[in-house]
């Protein structure tokens, strides 16, 4: 599979493009507020002297690497503040790939488009494995496609885009495979606080130099666009991982990683379950509608998305286009994760408007 | 010549866990103040609506492309908006590599230790020419080093660490010779607001398909921990390197380019100039404290730095340490930067006490 740069941007192109009202539930940017904190950190921030302006330390503010491996309980010097969970699923599929151990990494079908981009650009082979219709991952399927050539396997839970989010069973298989193979498992754990099942695992239960979590502070805090993530390391991978990251980047972004520790200090427990309770209410609102048209889809246990199967109505580019002008809703097309889901269209609850969006749908293919 | 991660590290350690006042003249932050709109920029960004704290364009905020662009005089198109000028320098010189015309990187000698290290974690290999005693790059030299192998010519001006500023004729030259050679000249022009000589040339005023034209706001508006940087690419390079930029960051962080657009157009030409007086004071201030010591150095035509060497005191970390306890200065080793200045020592001349620091060295050296 091809990472398609342009697709995502070719949706939201023609959507604000369309000569009419378009709701858009394409993109995976939350559209409620940050923590009031946030902002304060900002300003606060903007006030400091000019020295606090300057480079950070290369793996981040020691404060802020601090916070993070006390609040994932591992030793702080396994911690590295990434770009984003992108730079830290590019570090951690690096990393594995460099150890010599086996150039092939093991992808979910349906996935997460970024994977197997960032396998080809590291010269990685990709070979994908079927999630079940409920996108739950059955590791004996894993375990089959493993083999000597495994240098990675990459998972995602709660899973973008099925909505998936794999149970404590799952995730110890997959790092006792990633140890039976000297393969490492990257486990993308960037929607953790959008659990709205109550059983998600972190691969970080499970004690191992075979697996590397990555994170970010993009989703629950809802700022996608301050870039600010972690990777965790086993301490045998952190020093490489970290050269690269500085000859890459340097450092990442003063500002915000100040505002982002402001922010995890002082935010109450409630703000994120706010805003796991509007995710269900709009889930629950979603497929109400979807019933009503008559759809198939997926109930997310965690994250953003729903995925949707129409009568008669694959989910690819062009239908995507037509529902974009006849109903006035833009999703994006199943195939962009895989062909396992071509038949579906996915669907992003972070708009104020998801009723509207699920009236329309109802009327449409009713 | 491998990347030393630690070295910039121990020599800070070293220095801020020493028994006495140091002077710190290792780093390249700024000690001057950012230009007031950049505060009020964050503060600004801070208040906004929680839109505008999602992910910006991969490529950067358009409004900040179309700033630089107008500024640099080139398309819009052929600019990508970087984690700071490390990372436009990846993204060139992974490009340059890319193309399968050869895996060799000519560097000079001294050179900028992230270059070489960038080189090798990118698969190249390194071949370095010798730059002359003021730190000018001979074109004659470097074409002889060129060959079928040459993939990049990566060079820095006004040039850290010697204060070279190349005239505008290496600059042609050396873009002649990438062009002879199918190689693409990477000009990193990060120090471009601190050519105190008024000679700096830049790479983009020789029209052509085969240089890469790097540079960032980390100096020029004394933010180096903002990382907001860019590269203009030629416009047949330029769809791939954006492509390598979301798939390893996905976009840069958002209040900083913010903040920096707001900095770019409300900040005065006086801003700049004010600092590069402030900086040709020291210049001044330090070289006559070194000919009180009897130490020959180079007086810089732009950057920050001077070199210098003291009678049987070659510039070993051992005796960087060495000036930290006895002389209370801290400089970084010149054999840090390659084998040609390795009886020398960097000093950074941003702190307020470049009068100080001057003082203890004439003392400690006469």
């Amino acid at each position: 599979m091809e990472y398609e740069t342009p697709l995502f941007f070719r949706v939201m192109q023609y959507a604000s493009s369309a000569d009419r009202d378009v709701i858009d539930m394409v993109s995976g940017n939350p559209d409620w507020d940050p923590p009031a904190a946030l902002r304060e950190g900002l300003h606060e921030y903007a006030d400091l002297e000019s020295a606090a302006f300057q480079y950070p330390p290369s793996d981040g503010l020691r404060e802020l690497r601090e916070e993070i491996a006390a609040r994932r309980g591992v030793d702080v010097e396994q911690v590295v503040v990434t770009n984003g969970a992108g730079e830290a699923n590019y570090l951690a599929m690096a990393r594995a790939l460099e150890r010599d151990r086996g150039d092939e990494v093991l992808l979910t079908d349906p996935v997460y488009p970024y994977y197997p981009g960032k396998t080809t650009m590291l010269g990685g082979t990709q070979r994908f494995v079927a999630a079940d219709e409920d996108g739950q991952l059955d590791p004996a399927d894993v375990r089959a496609a493993a083999s000597e050539r495994t240098g990675a396997i990459v998972v995602n839970s709660p899973n973008n885009p099925t909505g998936a989010v794999y149970p404590e069973e799952t995730i110890e298989e997959l790092v006792a495979i990633a140890e039976e193979y000297d393969a490492i498992l990257v486990s993308d754990e960037v929607y953790d606080h959008y659990d709205l099942s109550g059983r998600f695992a972190s691969a970080l239960e499970v004690e191992s130099d075979h697996r590397i979590v990555t994170n970010a502070f993009s989703k629950s805090l809802a700022i996608t666009g301050f870039r600010v993530g972690y990777a965790i390391f086993p301490r045998d991978l952190v020093e490489a991982a970290r050269s690269r990251h500085m000859l890459v980047n340097v450092a990442g972004s003063r500002p915000a990683q100040y505002a982002v520790l402001q922010a995890l200090r002082e935010t109450d427990p409630a703000y994120y379950e706010a805003n796991r309770e509007l995710l269900r209410e709009r889930v629950a609102t979603f497929t109400d509608a979807l019933d009503a048209a008559g759809a198939e889809y997926t109930t997310p246990e965690g994250s953003f998305y729903v995925l949707a199967r129409f009568e008669d109505y694959p989910g690819t580019l062009e239908n995507v286009f037509r529902l974009i002008d006849e109903a006035g809703v833009a999703g994006m097309p199943g195939d962009a994760f895989g062909e396992s889901r071509s038949d579906w269209l996915r669907f992003a609850l972070v708009t104020p408007r998801v009723e509207e969006a699920a009236e329309r749908l109802a009327t449409y293919f009713s």
